[in-house]
This record gives C-alpha cells, structure tokens and sequence, in this order.
C-alpha cells in the first residue's frame, strides 16, 4: 500500500511517468488492481476536477485528430497542460484503437506540457468509459487542466464522452456529401460546438455553406440551457485557421455555464448518473455472472420479443429465481 | 381465478364493462390484484398487439384533446374501434389527471366504438407507464385496434410514451410566442409527425410559417429510419381541417414501416426495454426498500456529490453491503 500513496505523491508532483503508470493501473482488470486503483483515486480525489474536459467527437475523415493537435498546441502556448484521452467503440472487443495514437500528433506529443493517451481497450463501452473517466482524474490529480477526450460519432461512445465531459464539441468535413443526409440528430442532442473543418481550398465554399446551414438548423432548435446557445465554426487545422476561435469558444463557455451556476451543477448531475449506472450494471453484471441466471435472461428475452410472456412478469421471474 | 377466466373471456368480446373492470384491476397496487391481473394478462396476451399505437404529446393550449377527439372521430368513422388512454406526469404524486377526461372528449364518448380512460395514478413515472402499457394490452384484447396515447409535453413523460407507441406526434399552437424558442429538442429526437394546431383566423398566417420553419429545421436532421420523414401538418380541430390528412399519415406511416419491415422490429425492441427496465427498476425498488440501505444511497449521493467518494465505489459498497 505504501506503493499506492508514493504512487500518489507522484501523481500529485505532475510526474509524467507516475501518471503513465496511475493510468495503467485504473484500466487493468485485476482484483488486486482494481483495488489499488480505487485507493489511489480515492488518495487524490481532492486534487481532481480543475480542469476543462471537453469531449471532441467527428466521423473518420473530419480531420478530428489533426485539430486536436492544432488545438492542443495553441492551449499549451497558452500556459496550460493538455490530457488528450479517448474513447474508441472499436477497442471493445477487438483490444485494438486507432485513436488517441501518439504516432498521430508528433507535435503535440513533443511537448512536456502535453499528455497523450489511446483508448483503453474492454469488454464493455461501460467498462471503457469508466476507465476512462478515472483516466481523467488522474490526468487532473497530476496537474493537467485541460482535457479532451477523443471520440468517433457512433452512437453510445457519443452520449458516454458526452456524459463525462463540461462541453460536446463535433468536427464534421462537408464537401463529401454527408452534409445531404441531415445533421445526426445525436449532434442537435449533445453538440456545444459544431466544428467544420477542412475549410481550406476548394472545399472552403461548400465548407462556408454548410456552417450556414447546420447554424439555421441549430437556432431553431432549443437549447439544453439558457446560457450558451450552440455555436458553429469553421476551421482548417491544415492552414492553422479557427483554431483559436475554437479555444477562445471552449473558454467562453466555460465562463458562461459558471456565470449562471450551472457548470457545477452538470458536473454533480453527471458524478450521481455515474454512481446510478454502476449500481445498475453492477447488479446486472452479477445476475449473468451465474450461467443459469444467463440462461434464463436470453430465454425471456425471446418470449418477451414474441409475445409469449409479459415483459414485468418475465423480468420478475428471473428476479424470484 | 375463474373471476379471471370469466374476465378475459369477457375482455375477449369486447365488453366495454369486462375492459374497465380489467383496467382498474391492472391499475391497483394490491399484491392480489398484482397477481390476478398478470394472470389476465397472460390468458390474453396471443389476443394483443393488433393495433396501431400513437402517442399523442402537446404543452397546455396546444388543443390536443380537441384534435384528438376530432381525430378518434374520424377513425370511427372509418369503422375503427379507438381507446384513448393518457400518461399524465401530474398524476405521479398528486392521485389527480387533467387529461383524457372523459367530459374532455364529449362527442366521442357517446360513442360504443370509442373508450377513454384517465391517466393511471402512481408513485413514479414507471409505474404509470406500466400501467399505461398494460391498459392498452387489455383494449387490444378487446379489439380496439386504434389507441391513442396522450401526453403533456413534460420530458421523461414523452420518452416514457414514446416507448411504448408505433409513433410518436406533437401537437403545437403556435402563434402564443413559443415558436420563438425554437423546437425541444425532444421533438427533433422523437416526433414522427409535428402538428401545427389551431391553424385558423387570426393565426392562420402564424401556423403557415411555423409549419414552414419547422419542416425545414427537422429537414436538416437525419430522421430516425429510412423509411419515415417526419411529417409537419396544419390543423384546424375546430374547423376539423387536416383531421383526416393526419389520419392518413398514419396509416401511411404504418404502411411505410411494415414495408420496410422495421414495424415490428420498433415493437420488440420495445418488449425487450421494457423487460430490462422492469428488471432494473424491480432491483433498485428493492434495495431502496430497505431504510437502511435508502439512507446509505442518500448519504452516498451526497458524497460523491461532494467529490468525497468515488461513484463506482460508493456503487459497490452499497451493495456490498
């Protein structure tokens, strides 16, 4: 135990090595690491939390990573100290990422002010996204104060960054054709910031109209609160354009939410869901853990879906057993 | 138990007395009455399913009950049996309901082909609504194959309705400044029609370029299957205009899904999440009807809250204890 509190103390110093390792740590799947990692975490929760986490989600092709970068750079010249993080739906199962790979930001990754991290990989997104919460905290426990955590716009991974996170940003590249389909209606749900990128060359008019669009689109639909309205911007990484707009908007919506109160509140409201969704995948986790209890569960599921029993009454059953 | 016997067979004939005596019982919190009406339920269940389920969601002066009237009308018309059923979150807690009161929808409820039924009270939303799914299983059973679903637009309630109908339409007035907010969010997510309301007279005018902004803004965004656009109609309840254009949306949206075979696929997807709610929701009633185990999850909530604990092991000392 006394490897956790050095281990602790390390963390605390910003030692970049000792992070490295806290990190490691929070996503092993052993019980006796699994135990440790909670001591640790539990040892310098009250250094988490002085951070900007924002969540930064874009389809394969938006340019996302090369933005980060950009970003990430102007924030480090800027005097702060920059986690970047991920959560990639690809690494569960297969234990494989193609995001959050330092390889893909060599600048950035340069830097002593700049922390790069991939996706842990697991058997649930649930399981990814608590480590990589608890990654997080680590990150801000070693002194980073501004976060950003990687995602692919697929679904689930969207709402559990979004879930995790003070501000939603998505990077979209128009000028593909993908502008035709619509705006995913998970954008108009979590989207603090709509980014469209690669705004540069011959795609900077289709770009230029698009960001009109997706803004008309935006502004008639209301927002998740009074005190920040939804922004959309362009940028091109490439030619280093936007990119300090981006970082004076996550600034300012940071200020805005606080001004009215309700950045905290988000971030309460967000600790207790987390508290609520363990309980509940807990419970369930130990209900398939007995082969029997799976069993039974996969059964009701196809009388339910065929109308042979009634969904209460299924669930009961499996619950009295 | 042959009262039950006795009751489905009467359910099954379509008796209108046999179907509110089964949705009180269905309604009561008794254990016995639990049990019996699970007992109904399951000798009815292969006689359910053969309707078109619609809920119907709108904020107060929306007109919704007077379209919903003029619509049930309608369909009688067209020799349909139509119940009106209601999920009213102000009946959570206080035992009162404003909607589908039956001196509401006056004209309809002369008539045999038609049976409206207030919203179930209850101590939670999930246990109205379940109650709400398991009324509309009982008209089913008595052959009523159109059922409308009322709701207030107050979050969860919408959702709560939304998964447990085929489709979901808004009711909106506007005219009395609300446009000027923009769309809910939740409309954009869950609506399958949009209905301008009270397009006549002065506002008239009002409701044509609502019904203009709205369609386009929901043309920007993906709809939620390939096989429906979202459809914004003008109505007039009162000068019954457009009443039977919404009818023929949906049939017509009935006709789209089932061709595209996703009809069915929207029902089982609902059964399953109703199984695994029940599940969960059966698990934390439980551990929260232990007062010691309440005040635990009280003072945890507090703690992680207040960062002083970690979520997930706050989580699991609760349950390990």
């Amino acid at each position: 135990m006394s490897d956790t509190a050095d281990l602790a103390t390390a963390l605390r110093s910003g030692d970049r090595r000792a992070l490295a390792r806290a990190i490691t740590l929070v996503e092993s799947t052993r019980d006796d690491h699994r135990e440790e990692a909670e001591s640790l975490l539990g040892a310098v929760l009250d250094a988490t939390g002085r951070s900007i986490r924002v969540g930064i989600s874009g389809p394969p092709g938006s340019g996302k990573s090369t933005l980060i970068e950009a970003l990430g750079l102007r924030v480090v010249g800027q005097g702060h100290r920059v986690a970047v993080l991920a959560v990639d739906p690809s690494s569960v199962r297969t234990g494989g990422s193609i995001l959050g790979d330092k390889t893909r930001m060599v600048d950035l990754g340069r830097s002593d002010a700049a922390f790069i991290r991939p996706s842990p990989t697991g058997g649930s997104l649930g399981g990814v996204a608590r480590r990589t919460r608890e990654a997080m905290l680590c990150c801000e426990a070693a002194g980073f104060d501004v976060v950003f955590v990687e995602t692919v716009g697929v679904g689930q991974s969207e709402t559990a960054v979004a879930d995790m996170v003070d501000m939603f940003a998505v990077v979209l590249a128009p000028g593909g054709g993908d502008e035709l389909q619509g705006i995913k209606r998970g954008i108009v749900e979590l989207a603090d910031a709509l980014v469209i990128n690669k705004a540069d060359g011959d795609l900077a008019a289709a770009a230029h109209r698009a960001a009109a669009d997706y803004a008309a689109a935006l502004g008639f639909v209301r927002a998740r609160s009074e005190a920040w309205t939804p922004t959309v911007l362009e940028c091109s990484a490439l030619e280093n354009r936007g990119v300090n707009e981006l970082w004076a908007t996550i600034e300012s919506f940071r200020a805005s939410l606080t001004a009215a109160g309700e950045f905290d509140i988000r971030r309460q409201d967000q600790a207790r869901s987390w508290m609520w969704a363990e309980l509940t995948d807990t419970m369930v986790d130990r209900l398939r853990a007995d082969p029997d209890v799976a069993r039974r569960l996969a059964e009701a599921e196809q009388a339910v879906i065929a109308d042979e029993i009634l969904p209460p009454v299924a669930a009961r059953a499996i619950l009295d057993a």
